[in-house]
């Protein structure tokens, strides 16, 4: 219920079409659709410009489908991530539209593809055992109706890869960032660019890394002031953030 | 030394009216002062759009004074943080349209005050005590050439507050979300609206506040997908993403 | 042994009927039962109001029945927390009321329903994975007596779908709160009401929620003053306090 | 606004009697008087049963000053924490009934004495270094109409020093208990009644104490089921739950 | 090569009866038996009244058997610790006398069973989850030829059970005092006592326990002064400690 | 009261001369003297060989010459930690027998200097800087009635030094081992002696030391099997320990 | 493109044998060859001295066949480390030269065996259990051209197995110190010697070893200044910092 | 005492002109003087190359006074790192050679300035905030006898500025790299160079820094096999590293 149904409703109460009870339950909250295992928000679309997306990590196969189907029935596209080929198995002969990226571990359904970003995404990811999670990103970013151009294995350590990829950096209106162990990348890719920074670090690493934690810190003190932080191994997050950016 | 300059240099390199050992002086890196104490960074308003901002925290008057005297030779505008009334008492002296701000220990010379920005930033503040780092992004804001809308005292135990300035959260192009204790105040926020939130964690608290860490993890872990997160009082940071944002 | 069986060991020694030594032993302690593995506290009903709680997590099935047992033969209900179906299977044989709860892995016998609460507890959790938590601290009220009212998938993001049920929330005497991730959830849910909240932080979440740090640390720092803390995942914790409250 | 002046003023709002702008501003938000520096929530009393307290720590005196005049003008009692003689002395020259409480560094106001509460509350220290904290507490209970019984200095290490009390502990309808160091108090304490315990951990301690963690994670982990935690050092939220709760 | 042998070398050396080579050679070390995977210490019963044990959790069982047959050349007793049914299984092909401790994990081989210490060692346990870790002090005790009283599921939750126990813990001459949770048992079994007490922390606990970290915290805050404190879960250093005190 | 004690007022009440009601408050607890800020626990002498200790830090000076005078009163002897110049001066007045060690920060009155121990206790430091909190080790061990023998400054880093004092460990009844930094040093000392370490972490050090934490962890899992650990600087708790070792 | 090349480049380009298009793409970056999941960074031998290293642990088998052929196509040697007997098995019938080191989990091509280090380096072991971190470093200092001695299980609980092989210590030219548990063999090595000392903490032990976290705090605080640390279980790190040392 | 003087010692015992119990004597240890407050350790300079240096930060200006006139007695350079300028003006009485130097807060006596080093030492420091740490690095160098090269102020956000100065990291034969914030300078340099990078992290930067903790990690985790840590503000350390790599 939006401000012009809010209109509406008390117009009609002032109209005597409506009793006073049925206004009163109406002010009290919006509409959340009650799947037993989950409150399903489909009023998010309208607020957030997304609908809700799955996050299978702790779900069961059954529950995913549930939620799922719950949510295709209202929005046109879907994201479900933390998943596996089985609940791909499943789904697809519901949906057959969905897709599985292994690399990323994610399902997407993609039935309006309608550009609604502005300009392009650059992932960039520090080495080879980011890149389910800079997948997780990208696809969160295209499945949101964005250009994704990504950039792998451009490490600080070997400044010369990064430094040869400075014009697909330099095209981007939003760059995501994703890196483990010291997580150094954000930093250095902020100093080179103009524009926003989604940093997100990774759980990859061993001994001091902490499980993404020495990443975590980094990027938090990064010194390049356009750098802002999601969680650790959040490449959703940080497409999410990223896609609200590209469409402004 | 911009793609243009570098141009200009190798075409006059070409032809013989540059020497080959000045080209590859220059090639080896792009322009930066060097103050003794400092290597200040001009170029930085061509790569990122705005000056090198003074960190005060950590250096002396004197310092400070020599730093921004460089600055204000190449560029209109200038914001000093984590700053003092002495140092403003002698900079004013120099430079007439300094201002300085005490709840967030800054100084601002603001002699460009062209809007750059496309929409309003917000910025939002749960409690009394997080001012200071709230006002430090709003002042980073304007500073960059953007409006900025300042809700304050909206913490989420008392959620009629924050509900009540609903409409001020939905006219925002990106919001600025600064909280401590528990850190609560961006997921909430975030759940509101539709465009990007950056949340800043604050070191107010006390106890298991841990000097900001629980208001950071907190936001780190929000359940709303717009949120993401820089350094505990980094309102200086979370002022300069948000300025690049509104700027797209 | 209470003070009136105290002062009856008294005055019969005194009157001659008790030896000195009999008299010293039992002043040394009181009751407890010794099962090798355990030594089962019958005293505490008495001293607290129900019976001990079997925690299965760390026991052998054979050791729980054991317990199990020797707890019913004194006392009518019983609850055996993180336990799984096959301690159900073996135990059921033996007493055949014990009724096993899957989403709480939980097994209750309760032969006496006297409801001992003088209102309503109500339990509110802010996802899909938190239910087991919110289930245990469920069960546990409820095999101490008291009606419960759960609400389910309430998380601040979606701020509607509690502001939805305030209805409920108001009716509550005393409130369990259950969350994950951030941990939100206790401090808007406590400032919407006037009756204790307490706060179960789940290690529900991924990276930086460190298996539920984050989200006690949140709730320790609540800026709603009617919230006290329980450690992480520890719904019958919460449950058990909630029902001494409700017996007030 | 509570659920009868809604009523009321929707009932109006039908008869003609309020403008459609009028009750869509009203049902934007509840009263909250702003200050400037803080956004005073009147409200709180009819949700929570108690007003605003003020957490002095971070304040001015003239802020203090400030928001105590507009929460006394609305409501008979007042607790001002963590403040100083300075701010007594400045306070009480315009509320002559302030009391200056030195030990617990708090100032009530206390111009209705009912009793509200229906028990007596037990505070229980450790320690002489934790009296501030319980004191706090105690001052917390009692400015909110509890009678107080005091219990100090009962450290575990000497047991018959509690056990001597615990006539005392057996009277109280709910128990708050201060400790610093290995915070054990709580563990025995719960397991000597049947009421419910809220722990309060303190940054009482050296070394390995880191701060008060030590406290906390002990009390956290207590094996007595009816023991629910507050944050380091916060004895007022202690006193304010233990004050719902003796209100039931 | 003790004292007495380094004279005896050094009276053949002057008497020209040793090279200087040699004496030189011995002078630089004392005799380690070099295994290829370990280099055994067999000096160590000379330096510290007990040969070396094999801590069994990284070894395998090859490596196991292959320094148990070296150390029981020179030893009539050892002990195996963090071990298997599987290596006892072989090992007791080889040495008959061999003892497998399944609440331990623990192997010993007593071929030597003089009585060392000159009173009783008491193990205390808090919970039946701590048993195994209490059981490694006692054998570790036992084997070390000490007699052992053992009091186990005596947590200070039901504190009558301890104090029914009192006259145990008072024909102490060392106590060692196990915990998991909230480790409090050493702080009240301090108190209780004047002898030395050794607390050992387990990882038993969950949640805010963080692997024993709560337990570990706590007793090294001790309030009683006469605990000290081994690390998590090694119930075989506080045994050995035990036994080198009660040989005093 | 101790046991004797007991039996008595038990055999007068059976004889008739005591009141049941006198007997059962008596039997409700143990002598504790209530100073207001302070229980005194005079029973701990009887319970533990040695009166409560004043732990200065946290206490007026008037506070602690109450308790010093009180505990004076019915014990020889009284050990002061943590404390200054001022308190003495104030305490010599009253005490000419007090003595105040600068190097410990702790003051000692020592009427009674029968020996106790029944052999020699060594001190070992790491470094100077250790030094504090060696000297309050060792005047507890001398106030206590213990011979004591100091070696200082015989860090790891020079092994040699050690090395060459190993005739005054080998000599030791019980060693207290203090260091800072990594903590080495109860390792090294415990690998050469068969005497129980007890091992004293210090705050000395500075980075990644974080105030004790590195010596303390070093400690604990030092892999010398006679060493056990007090909290960080706690000088006093490992000569109390020591004492009680030594006494056996 | 070193800098010769790019002198080379630039006078091809002022002779007008280079277009401007050329230069300025070539000037944005080094050649990097793309293999899809990585990015070979072919130009490190040139720049320091060994080709890339494999880190196996997070990669497939076919993605380090893939890396490994690219490596050797222009590389004589190669380290796989974190490997397995799996992927040898498939290396090896494409590469018969490849050698698999179980003990460091390894895989090592050593087509080129020119000594390039001016001395020997020893690698130093505490125990057994940190034999895989140490053969690591060994073999990484073999394939980089190094003679190396191995000192195993000399910990510091036995001091004179260490001091036995003081000789060895002696003749190297730089020392790699392996240890788990409390750390502290760096220190004592490092006090013997005056060379560089790179210090390597292992995850060994349990308990309040934390994974690693005390050996590496301890190694960071060693008393001995001339050691370095790297990171948890990273003997390629401390291998590879080693042979850079011993080729100066 | 160093291998040959031993060797004398037992010649001359042979030949009967040292008494058995002086030997015995000598062999127990190697010289140290003992000062009171230090044992000064002169075998050093043989052993390791330098003599001791002395942290000043928690000694006395006497102490300080004291150590530096027994070091000065038998070495003829010094090193005070922390201390101040009282300490200086005390001490250059004493030693006219002596030189304070502001910036690093450390005192030189440097009476043999003889070159030891083989190359350069470079010092890379990221921030104007650093330069105390990089002073006291380049210093320990320099009174070790080596040539040192300053960078400064070239941290990762401007890349350029680090690039520029390419030519002078190339030439050095050790680098010495000082960051706080994230600690990403160590990662880059080390890619750019083939030579050993000590890295140093400082306790520069604010929130998330955690006192140098962020910028610890990042080293420890630097993506550049060339990179070893010394702790947190430690310049001195790698000063002392970098000094004897460069003299092999």
């Amino acid at each position: 219920m939006n401000r012009m149904e809010l209109e509406t409703l008390l117009r009609e109460f002032q109209q005597g079409n409506r009793e006073l009870a049925e206004v009163m339950a109406r002010l009290e909250g919006w509409p959340a659709q009650d799947l037993g295992v989950a409150r399903v928000d489909h009023a998010r679309a309208a607020r957030q410009g997304f609908p809700e997306v799955i996050f299978g990590a702790s779900k069961t196969t059954g529950q995913i489908i549930t939620i799922a189907r719950a949510l295709l029935e209202r929005s046109p596209n879907l994201l479900i991530t933390r998943t596996s080929a089985e609940v791909y198995a499943e789904l697809s002969a519901l949906v057959p539209e969905a897709v599985y990226h292994e690399a990323a571990r994610a399902i997407t359904v993609r039935r309006d593809a309608t550009e609604q970003g502005k300009g392009v995404i650059v992932t960039v990811c520090a080495g080879t055992s980011d890149i389910p999670v800079s997948e997780e990103a990208a696809l969160t970013c295209e499945v949101m109706g964005n250009r994704v151009e990504r950039l792998t294995d451009v490490g600080v350590a070997g400044l010369h890869r990064l430094l040869a990829a400075r014009s697909v950096l330099q095209q981007a209106r939003v760059i995501i960032c994703v890196a483990g162990m010291e997580g150094a990348l954000p930093s250095v890719v902020g100093g080179l660019v103009g524009v926003p920074v989604i940093a997100v670090p990774t759980s990859v690493g061993y001994g001091a890394a902490f499980g993404g934690l020495a990443a975590l810190l980094g990027m938090l003190n990064s010194c390049s002031s356009n750098v802002s932080v999601v969680n650790i191994d959040n490449g959703f997050g940080a497409g999410y953030v990223a896609s609200l950016i590209n469409r402004l």
